[in-house]
């Protein structure tokens, strides 16, 4: 797929209704075997003590995972998390997550991506969480071929 | 602590503005060392393919870890969390999440606990995913430590 | 597989020239989706500090949920590891190790187990690690499939 | 501690009689936050088909993220593994083993490392595995705080 496709692949998943699009993810980057994703601060994502949850965190990771992973695979496969490892390095209270996403492995039926976690505050990048995340290949849904075909 | 009041530690976290109110977490049990949440299906949880988002399942094994290890801990003290795993074993499709976490260690620095989360689809438990929690013990934030003395 | 030819598998597997016979590994019990392993304290398999290395723990435990699995997949079917995760519960200080390894999923291409650690010191059990282990399936290797067809 | 003293505590721990000693462990490198580990491929080291075991892969691994986030860590403190997740990306077939581990965290209570680990075959580096390694500070053992000071 060209380069155009793959980030239209990524964006038409993030910006379907649902979890992702209502937490606010947005495409930042997107080529083949690297997906880099941001989302803004809001209440409704934040912990009691203002901080971003540990599990949008980890959605944001396991999410730019899966498109790392699947723009590396070749067309027609999708990739799926079988296991997500989170490890927390410091309290996400920026204004922004970024995940940026790079696929190790993308082989026929395994993929294996690794994520960096930044949290954005006052234009100062820190590091708040890597993410290890180990997929499997399944067909691309069919939806979603159709999506990647009109690009 | 007596029951009741860690029951009332677990919901006043839940519960207090933020993420975990915002996608409708439950408490459903806690007591030292266990607890058990849940949330219900909704459009804004999903994945385009209509399971819960990993992010979503990811969130709230590490909610109900969290609270199993911190009823367990010494009173005072306060669990979050290291490193998160999870592991995906099938589709998230059911129409309510349940977690049910299990502290299997908690000692002065560190706490480990094991999760079961669980589809429920027309009153059928289907094992969704499983998840190992580390967390390590800070001292109790002082606006929850507060809450629990008036319980 | 009969159980006797799954227990013969795990044994050869176990048993053959290689790390696992150096360091001494005993199969306590294996049938479908369940295997234990064992192995003795002895000097070279230790930390400077006297409990067994975690490398020994972790590889122990990675066997045992290889076992696990494979034995729980459809005949011709091998389990490789693709991603080990262990939490170390406490110092691995006794006499004997035994890994008790459970598969809880053990599909077409994908299986997953865990495992429990235990290390045993005066009769008692102590547990001293958990892991989860996630695996995917190869066909079996010819001269394992030899071998367990003579069993 | 110079930089010597710090190769000295590494190389102390890695030659002391036990696991890492009787596997051939060797120190390439060890500076504050970064250490590097090699072994040799040997015949006791090997699953049933000729490739390194993941226990010792996943052991190397563990041992150099200790030494990358003790050698990181304040003077006095020793960091002991809590939480080990390795991914195995390729067989481990080369004639040596190298593993690179760098502290990517290194607080009072936790610490964090990053390894790389590769199979070094006919002059060509292979990726086999990664691991992500969290460990915990606790005070460095009177021994080793001996033989430091003697550096």
């Amino acid at each position: 797929m060209t380069k155009s496709s793959l980030f239209k692949l990524v964006e038409t998943v993030t910006s379907a209704p649902g979890y992702t699009r209502n937490v606010g993810t947005r495409v930042l980057m997107a080529e083949a075997g690297h997906v880099e994703l941001a989302l803004d601060r809001r209440p409704d994502l934040l912990q009691f003590n203002g901080f971003f949850h540990g599990g949008v965190v980890a959605g944001l990771a396991d999410h730019a995972a899966g498109g790392a992973v699947t723009t590396a695979m070749p067309k027609g496969r999708f990739a799926v998390t079988v296991c997500l490892q989170v490890n927390f390095l410091a309290p996400a209270n920026g204004e922004m997550l970024i995940a940026r996403a790079k696929a190790i492995q993308a082989g026929s039926t395994i993929g294996v991506a690794q994520v960096d976690v930044i949290s954005l505050a006052d234009g100062v990048e820190t590091p708040c969480a890597v993410a290890t995340v180990t997929l499997r290949a399944v067909d691309m849904p069919a939806r979603l071929a159709g999506e990647t075909c009109r690009a």
